[in-house]
């Protein structure tokens, strides 16, 4: 396996196919990690959440870090990782511009309404459900991208296949996930 | 969809069947996260890295975050959230046993030599590539689990499908994430 470095415009190309990332805030230095869908859009990442915790947090620390991949198999992987700031868009004059954007951009996510809307076995009040618009403005960007080397002798336990049956694989496990991705992102009818 | 609250036993067995996770460390609190895998074993989770920001980071501020989850489909996952403390097992007689137990764990994850041992585009000199052994241990855990609720009207945008349909679709992309996870599991012959 190689991995390179990806450069800012293959970091913005892949985000630009990713909608799931893990999006990391800290606060008095206890870091604190959960899972959102966005959309990369012109050197933001856009998102919403229910209140709670991740906002509360990046409210009072605006600095974020967001990791966002695509894991083909452990020999064929992109990660990026994204240094940035949150910044809110209220419901007011000053961000429906941005607020549409948003609106247009996550509607291109299959899942951007989930899981801020649902109901919880808590069963919340109506009244908690409005969703907090966001975006993260990139300050940093930096990607790797991992590729198959059959010249590389990676594995002291597992002995290393002939490149032929190990690109048979490869293309079984590639064909295996894409059917897996388009069948969970295929829109039902 | 139903959202429900693991218990800490049901986080536990969520982690003991997860191997890949994102760890977020925090410094001045710029939070930072990266990939990891990891084993979990009696409130700790064992993994090892290269040195890098990610350790240097844990070294100077040990509170860090893990987030690990099993996305079949944006109705069906489990998301378990850890907050911890990270330990470094240094190569001394008074962490053998921890070392020992770390690298029996490390050891029934398919991927736990990589990508700490590849070589990078940058061929980086033999002399650095010396892994370090860590542990987080596990101050606060907590999970979510979210279950198909075909009485929920969760969507605004499309249009709810008849439960039969949408279950066996379900089934379908369960085989199919069960049918790639294997394929990339299993060991070369």
């Amino acid at each position: 396996m190689l991995i390179l470095e990806l450069t800012y415009i293959e970091c913005a190309k892949a985000l630009t196919s990713l909608r799931l990332g893990r999006l990391a805030c800290s606060r008095d230095d206890q870091p604190y990690i959960v899972p959102i869908y966005f959309a990369y859009h012109e050197r933001h990442l856009y998102s919403f959440g229910m209140p709670g915790q991740k906002i509360d947090w990046m409210r009072s620390n605006p600095r974020v870090c967001l990791e966002a991949d695509e894991i083909i198999n452990h020999h064929d992987w992109t990660s990026v990782i994204v240094q940035g700031r949150y910044e809110e868009m209220p419901d007011t004059a000053q961000w429906s511009l941005e607020r549409t954007l948003a609106h247009e951009l996550l509607q291109h996510r299959a899942m951007w309404w989930e899981p801020a809307y649902v109901r919880t076995a808590h069963l919340e009040a109506e009244s908690d459900l409005t969703p907090i618009y966001y975006r993260i403005y990139i300050d940093q960007m930096t990607g790797r991208r991992a590729r198959p080397d059959p010249t590389d002798v990676v594995d002291p336990v597992t002995p290393v296949t002939p490149a032929t049956a190990s690109q048979s694989e490869s293309r079984l496990k590639s064909f295996l996930r894409r059917l897996w991705l388009s069948a969970i992102s295929a829109s039902p009818p």
